[in-house]
């Protein structure tokens, strides 16, 4: 039985790429898979709007994150962090169980710390190694709108900027090279629309310069052995996820078909009805306006809804998947994966879905709210 | 176009196994994806034939070497090592830029050291902390037929054995409990034929309890959110890479359609005849014959053949992949992966065009090497 899938990943994927998988299997030392490689960093790099170096990772998201840490973080590194939820307390946790000195920008779930706090703290210290953001915080719905700004300041302050944009990349605007991003990182299974299992990674020239002069001391995220693999033979370091490659490859041209502009275009108005449509129903997003993330919809429940019985409700009798709340906010709110193939029919089925499942609860629900929705899409 | 693949690694998929990535994408948090996962747990401790905790990780065969140690090793740990081959070498290094100290039992390529060298070395240090040994040196085609012993010197030294079984595991014999392997690592697109992205772990209680109490400084690869997620819900701490666990999955299926050690049986026939008939054909094995393979089949090249154009006519005129020389070996071996599907025709149809390709570069090559191959299938 197939899902409707709303999560904040995996997403629901075309079967154009799903069916890219059967391609036969290959060399991965030799020139069928240069040709499939070379097309997908090429594409990744426009993807990305970047000039800087692509790597391709074999391992999801967590293992870009990994990478960006494992390869420029050494003993004592002070690193910049604004936390805010889940994913940016785990990667700053990484940051220090790998030796780095995190300087945590604490801010309540939900919302970001103004600007002004990053002035300050490197007003402060001289000496900040890098600055790392996750642009997207799935765990809360909220995205970063000031990552262009932060790109400036780490340039001023000739520190290294790494946007963890796992979620986000390919549902938003997220140009690297105009905001400054020295490794940007994300997944395929998110915005990007592909299988989960490869992870792509842009590295500046600056960034690209330090990891090859000091070399991790770690093999499979070892970014220098990609450098040199891609340089020299325009191979990966490490077998391929092959039948992956191929999916991604076929999920970014479908990105370019529909022009990357248009897409995130799509995605913005799409996340405008889910807002428009919950809000007509008296649900509240859980971050704050100028917050809100067009991808992921993080929702608060209305008091008595209990969030097993309503996802099962989802699950067994509307099959559309949606996601909870993660770590603190479990059974506080719910989250609405708006991303990837999201369009006018995915929206309109899903509020569908929660308007009935909510009054299969015995909840009041206004009507009206799909009508509300459409007006947006 | 489809190739005969006779790598080692990837290997021919069934179709089946290939077709079973078409499923549908499943929440990685839900019912659906932890019987998934709970049957591929069950079935991948019958192929280890072991009773400890399994790992299934999203990441090449190198990933889950990379796992092996930096879970395990600490800074300043002595770690036995026999080196013999390009893959032996590398793990080597990695175990000492991790910051373990390395103790290399050196032998010639394509020969493993006398057991008794590892007694020695046992003998002299009293604080060795680990015995890593790659069973089966892909780049050499050299397999170690005394890991039972290996493992009994272990066992007697309390110290922990970690089998790097990468290209072998499922082609032959490894009982990880009889043998005492504490950490037993390999990958799904060698001899167990399913594509290229996820890597299997087997932990021995032993190990366990360390990993436990010794929390790794990473996150991709901590081991200790494994056997935690696992535990508690039955799932992986990060996005498994979904398609391909569906194929592994069916992968293991057919093994045990088949038998484990049918499939042992079959992968030594295959060996023996690929031996037989290239013999025949006035070519020697590069191993030692003490120590060849029954999954890599590494081959000398005559005098004046050229590995790429002998190759590329296997390619290009007989759709057969076969693998060069890795390093030092570049130019002077081919190898052919007789793993995973292998079969007659398999056999048959590579020594075929082997000979055929031999002859139209002029190489003078007698007759019969089919039929003697075929004695042994």
């Amino acid at each position: 039985m197939e899902y409707l899938v709303m999560l904040p990943g995996p997403t629901n994927v075309p079967n154009r790429v799903m069916n890219a998988m059967l391609a036969p299997i290959i060399n991965h030392r030799s020139e069928d898979f240069r040709i499939l490689y070379r097309s997908i960093i090429e594409k990744t790099q426009r993807l990305f709007q970047t000039q800087g170096d692509i790597v391709l990772l074999s391992s999801s998201g967590t293992g870009a994150v990994e990478a960006s840490v494992v390869n420029l973080i050494k003993k004592g590194d002070k690193v910049v962090i604004p936390v805010n939820g889940e994913f940016s307390t785990r990667l700053a946790d990484l940051i220090d169980s790998w030796g780095g000195q995190s300087i945590r920008i604490e801010s309540p779930f939900g919302e970001n710390p103004p600007f002004e706090k990053f002035e300050e703290v490197f007003d402060k210290h001289k000496d900040i190694k890098a600055l790392y953001a996750v642009y997207n915080e799935t765990s809360t719905g909220t995205t970063i709108r000031y990552m262009d700004k932060l790109g400036d300041l780490c340039s001023r302050n000739d520190c290294f900027f790494i946007a963890d944009s796992v979620s986000i990349l390919g549902g938003d605007e997220l140009p690297v090279d105009k905001w400054n991003i020295d490794l940007c990182l994300t997944a395929s299974q998110k915005a990007i629309a592909a299988p989960p299992g490869v992870s792509p990674i842009s590295i500046s020239s600056k960034a690209k310069k330090y990891i090859q002069e000091n070399s991790a001391p770690i093999l499979y995220f070892n970014l220098k052995r990609y450098f040199k693999y891609y340089q020299e033979h325009y191979e990966t370091p490490f077998t391929p996820a092959l039948p992956l490659c191929y999916a991604y490859d076929e999920a970014l041209n479908l990105i370019f078909e529909e022009g990357l502009a248009n897409r995130i275009e799509r995605h913005r108005r799409c996340a405008d009805a889910f807002y428009e449509g919950l809000g007509a129903m008296g649900l509240t997003p859980y971050a704050k306006p100028d917050a809100r993330s067009n991808v992921v919809i993080a929702v608060n429940y209305l008091p008595g809804v209990d969030d097993k019985k309503f996802r099962d409700l989802l699950s067994n009798e509307f099959k559309i998947l949606i996601a909870g709340g993660f770590g603190n906010l479990k059974g506080k709110v719910f989250r609405i994966g708006s991303m990837g193939e999201v369009n006018k029919y995915h929206v309109v089925r899903t509020l569908s879905a929660i308007e009935s499942a909510l009054r299969m609860m015995n909840i009041e629900v206004p009507s009206g709210a799909i009508n509300k929705a459409i007006t947006k899409l």
